[in-house]
């Protein structure tokens, strides 16, 4: 495993020298956890054009205030307790012949960026840009591993959910639920804060749990996810509560769970981002729910729960083999409810069976 | 209490007029949220000249898409969905006769940065610094208010967890009920990460919830806060598990109460920061503990679990009447374990009474 990160950095550097900087600076932390594994926070990457160097913000743990060569990491790993690691790491390049360092200037604020030109006047500061995010979205069969099992950990936790009592009790209890069944079984924690929404929130973008109580007749939207290893999975499904759900629940139902399934099948190597939300966008649309839609039925996945791919209107791009994506079209009727179903999916030729169904709890309408 | 957000716009307004801004551009979540009350994740406050404007990432739920006047909060409440509602605040300006717009340097992106002067290149910009950040430090009594039913709230969680069955139940399950419980009584969530640490890991500074089990015999050290209304307090505490504590852990727990009892005494208005860090940090530095000592021994909390002042060494600057400080020294003996106390206080006048406690959980070294 410690190989995948040396061949990470090795790719970023090329891609660096090549567009004219011998060196750069990785702060964004998901970027640095996936060029240098498990890294403390506010730690930072520098990678030099010969060898690289994570700056940590304090001494670490073990107490070698000189720095200490991880060997499984290929890294040395630095001290910088006393300011920003991020302008230590310009100091470093300071006697060297390094003349350029590419930084994320997307990530950087204008004071720490202003610090690193102080220290290192003579460097010049390019931008890395999103090259980290970039070379992250397809991603490595041991990453996919990682987020099966978040995947295998969410559909555990929602399965454990379904058996248990639901009436009466309130949006963030279950949500808070949810949490600890996460951990329970294995999670290093939820993946994002878990929401669950009853009656007339169910299926409302961006709903956060409140203290209302489930109802008999309610449509119970839940979304959550599990952090296994730093990879971040997620699952959304909707269930009506008492025996049977009223027409307009099951007509509802009908029409996201078409448009999820549509979305789901769009997904195959080369198909553009657009087209796929395009195809869960679409049978939504038809049905005269084209305004309230969230501006995207999708994004990808990985060691953040939002990153790209977007799977939006506007989106440019085309999905590659190994790209796992969420895809979660939903309808909300004000003051009634609504539908939201969510998957993770990983993005697999047809050759090998098509697209890979990470969350497999069951999306048949549920009466619990 | 809408009123207020107007006023303290309205300080600010003034120092940064008087630093030559007519207007200023707040990013920083929480320097948003204590200017303009709640609002939506990543809206930014566009204070004008004359009138100010709250800018949201998209469009509001009520649909209103050309903007709205919120009359309790005295602001213009704008939609920017298409883009970076910071950009949009420097477009506001083009038409203006606004000269120069200070913004927060220490969190805006060069790449926002870059983005504000393309789209405002007449506008000069300058630096706000961290004044908003300044203002927060002296609390109004509504804010402490907030901080007094946090503080509640987290010792009636801390007090029901005393009195179950800890022995055999895992670090990460405790910290998971802890926050269960916050919620239980009105919290909006936790303030920060609940910590548990047991055993050997009890008092280490950094230490992440482990499946490590409570047994017979260990030091049991809990950190947990509320979040109520936006405001985080923080309390923790160390207790022994068994019917008496063995010697070892009696000295130490004596000492880390004697350092905890100087550094509260030490919150006067007028103090030092270093002068309380002292306090609380020479007991232990005298009993042969200096190496390992964390860096400082207390912070200011209110919108943010960790924010100025510092209690620590090098810290410059006195404290003023209700600042809200947290007092916490520690001490860790590796294999062993160690101890750490802290509580949350707001400085008060002895004319007042002195220091404010609002974690009023006991400190004696309780046997579980």
């Amino acid at each position: 495993m410690s190989e995948v990160y040396a061949v990470r950095r090795a790719r970023l550097r090329d891609r660096c020298s090549a567009a004219g900087s011998a060196a750069a600076l990785v702060s964004r932390p998901a970027n640095v956890r996936y060029l240098a594994g498990g890294a403390p926070p506010g730690a930072v990457l520098l990678l030099g054009p010969d060898e690289d160097a994570l700056l940590c913000p304090r001494a670490p743990v073990d107490g070698a205030a000189g720095g200490r060569l991880d060997e499984q990491l290929r890294l040395t790993v630095l001290p910088a307790p006393n300011g920003d690691p991020a302008v230590a790491a310009a100091g470093i390049l300071v006697p060297s012949a390094v003349e350029s360092l590419a930084v994320e200037e997307h990530h950087l604020t204008v004071a720490r960026h202003r610090a690193i030109g102080s220290v290192a006047p003579r460097l010049r500061l390019a931008d890395l840009g999103c090259a980290v995010e970039q070379q992250r979205i397809v991603k490595g069969e041991e990453e996919i591993a990682c987020l099966r099992i978040a995947a295998e950990i969410a559909d555990q936790a929602l399965g454990e959910l379904l058996e248990s009592i639901l009436v009466g009790r309130t949006e963030r209890h279950l949500a808070l639920e949810l949490e600890r069944r996460l951990v329970d079984h294995g999670a290093d924690g939820p993946a994002f804060p878990t929401n669950v929404a009853t009656g007339p929130n169910s299926g409302r973008y961006g709903h956060r749990p409140s203290d209302r109580r489930v109802e008999e007749g309610d449509f119970l939207s839940v979304s959550l996810g599990a952090e296994y290893r730093g990879y971040r999975c997620l699952i959304g499904r909707t269930f009506v509560i008492g025996t049977s759900p009223a027409d307009w629940q099951i007509e509802l139902y009908e029409l996201v769970f078409a448009a999820q399934r549509a979305g789901r099948e769009g997904l195959v190597p080369g198909a553009g981002y657009r087209d796929v939300d395009r195809a869960a966008r679409q049978p939504l649309e038809s049905a005269g729910y084209a305004e309230g839609l969230s501006p995207r039925t999708g994004h990808g996945v990985g060691l953040e729960i939002d990153e790209d791919p977007q799977l939006a209107p506007a989106a440019m791009g085309k999905l590659d083999a190994c790209v796992p994506v969420t895809v979660g079209p939903g309808v909300h009727l004000p003051g009634r409810g609504g539908v939201r179903i969510d998957d993770t999916l990983v993005v697999r030729p047809e050759a090998d069976g098509g697209p890979e169904l990470l969350t497999i709890t069951t999306k048949e309408l549920l009466a619990l």
